[in-house]
C-alpha cells in the first residue's frame, strides 16, 4: 500500500523534483506488529536529513499514524520519502514550495526474515564513491552510485559490495554499514565524506558504548578490514550479519555478530 | 502536456527506480514550429547517457513523434526523462527492466525568449562539485549538488552560478556549460571528472573548429577566467549569453557571445 501526501494512490505527479533532481530524502525501516521499529532513531534522522537540505519535515505523530496505516500485518517494510515537491522546471525551488511524503510499504525480504543465513558474502566493489561533505551522512535520493555498484554482480552468492571512497578509504557496503572487530576493539569508517550514517549504524554505536566496548571512527584502507578478527554489515531491515567471506577471503563464525545484533534490539527507544 | 511511455497523463508510478535513485538521464531541449531543435545532436547524447547507466534507450523516431506531439506551437521546451522504470525494493535493477520514457514540454523561460538580455550576471558558488568519472559528463537524475548550489542565492539580478570542482578547479555553471576567450582562442573546462557535457557545448566545440578558432580544455583554476577577454555560458534552451559580470568584475560587452551564438545554429543537423 502507498500513501502520497495521505491518499491512497499508486502515482506521484511527473514532475515531482525527486523524480526530476532526486531532490529529496527517504528512510527505509522495520515494522513489527504493524507499529515501525526504532521510531525515536528514525523520526531523528529522517528531520536530520530534512534540515540538512531545508526540507520541511513532516509531523511526527502523523507521519507513524501513516506508517502504521500502510505496516503489513506481521512484519514488513516502510519506506518513507519526502521530495522538495513538484513545481516548474529548474534547479531553485519555488519559495513555499509544498514537499511531497511517500510512505510505502513491502513484504519483508527473504534476508530479513526469521531463519535467514546469519553470514554473508561479500565483495569489493570496483566503484568509487565520490567524496561530497555536503551530501555525506544524508540518505538523500542521489543513489546512481549504489545502483552502479550493485551492478557490478549477479552472483546470487554474493550478498553485500564494499565501497571505498576516491581515496581509497573504506566507506560502507552498498546498502549497509560496516563494522568491524580487532583486539576486541571496535571500528566503523567516517563517513563525514560520503556514504550513508544509518540508523542501525547509529544504534550500534550506542550499544558499544553501553557494553563498554571501545569504538573507532576513522578513515581506514581496506588492509584494515584484511586484518579484522570479525567484520559485520548492518542497516534497519536486516539488522547485523556477519561478512564469513569477502572475495577470497574467509572468517570463522565469530559471537561478535549475535552479540552486536542482541545489543541493538536491546536499546529501548 | 505530458506524455508518460507514450501515454497522456500527470502521473507517474510511486515506485519508480527515477524517482528512489535518481535512476535515469534526462534531457532538455528547445523547441520550434513544434520541432525539437538540435534533434541529432540530442538524441545521439540521449543515446551516450542511456548507455552510460545500462538503460534501454528509446527509438529514435517513435521519441521524435513524442516530442512534436507535447511540443508547443510556437517556440517551446521539451524535457525528455528516461529511467530504468518501477520495480521492487532494492538497489538491484531486475532482469529484463522496462524503462519509464516521459516526455513534457513547458512554456519557453524569460531568459530565452527573443529580446532576453544578451549579458548575464553571475556568481562563485561555495559548493564544490564531487569528482566522480563514473557519472561525470552524463545528464542523469542525480542533481542535488545543483539544487544545492542553486540555493545559495535568491538575488533575481544573478542569472547564474559559476562551479568549481573539490580540487578548485572551474567545471560549469549551475545550469550552463562555461566558455571564455583568451587572445582569441576558446577555452572551456574539462569535464571528465564532474559536470555535465551539454548538447550546447559539443556544438560550440565544433562551431570553433569550424571558424579555425584554437580551442582548449582543459582543468583550470578561477584565476584563468578572472584574466579572459570575454566569459560567456551556454545550454541548449537559451543558446549563448555573455558573463557582463561575475561578482565584483566586469567584463565590456564583446562580440564574442554573439558569434559564437550565431554559429550555434548555423550547423546544419
Amino acid at each position: 500500500m502507498i500513501l502520497v501526501n495521505g491518499q491512497a494512490t499508486d502515482t506521484v505527479n511527473a514532475r515531482d523534483r525527486g523524480l526530476a533532481y532526486g531532490d529529496g530524502i527517504f528512510r527505509t525501516l522495520r515494522t513489527q506488529a504493524g507499529q515501525p521499529l526504532w521510531w525515536r532513531d528514525h523520526y531523528t534522522k529522517l528531520a536530520a536529513d530534512c534540515a540538512a537540505l531545508m526540507l520541511a519535515c513532516p509531523d511526527e505523530a502523523g507521519l507513524n499514524a501513516e506508517i502504521c496505516r500502510v505496516a503489513e500485518a506481521g512484519s514488513g517494510v516502510v519506506k518513507v520519502v519526502i521530495t522538495r515537491g513538484s513545481g516548474t522546471r529548474g534547479y531553485a525551488a519555488p519559495a513555499g514550495q509544498t514537499c511531497t511524503r511517500i510512505v510505502a510499504s513491502s513484504p519483508l525480504p527473504p534476508h530479513a526474515q526469521v531463519g535467514a543465513p546469519h553470514d554473508i558474502a561479500a565483495r569489493w566493489c570496483t566503484l568509487r564513491l565520490a567524496r561530497q561533505p555536503r551530501l555525506a551522512g544524508i540518505k538523500h535520493l542521489n543513489r546512481l552510485e549504489n545502483v552502479l555498484a550493485r551492478a557490478e554482480w549477479d552472483d546470487p552468492a554474493i550478498f553485500e559490495g564494499l565501497l571505498c571512497d576516491d581515496d581509497g578509504m573504506v566507506i560502507s557496503g552498498v546498502m549497509s554499514n560496516l563494522f568491524w572487530v580487532r583486539g576486541g576493539e571496535l571500528f566503523t569508517p567516517d563517513l563525514s565524506q560520503c556514504g550513508v550514517a544509518g540508523v542501525a549504524r547509529a544504534r550500534l554505536l550506542r550499544a558499544a558504548a553501553r557494553l563498554g566496548i571501545r569504538t573507532h571512527i576513522d578513515r581506514l584502507p581496506p588492509a584494515a578490514i584484511l586484518a579484522a578478527d570479525a567484520v559485520m554489515i548492518c542497516n534497519s531491515v536486516m539488522g547485523v550479519r556477519g561478512v564469513a567471506r569477502l572475495d577470497d577471503l574467509t572468517w570463522p563464525p565469530a559471537d561478535w555478530p549475535t552479540i552486536l545484533n542482541d545489543a541493538l534490539y536491546e536499546d529501548v527507544d
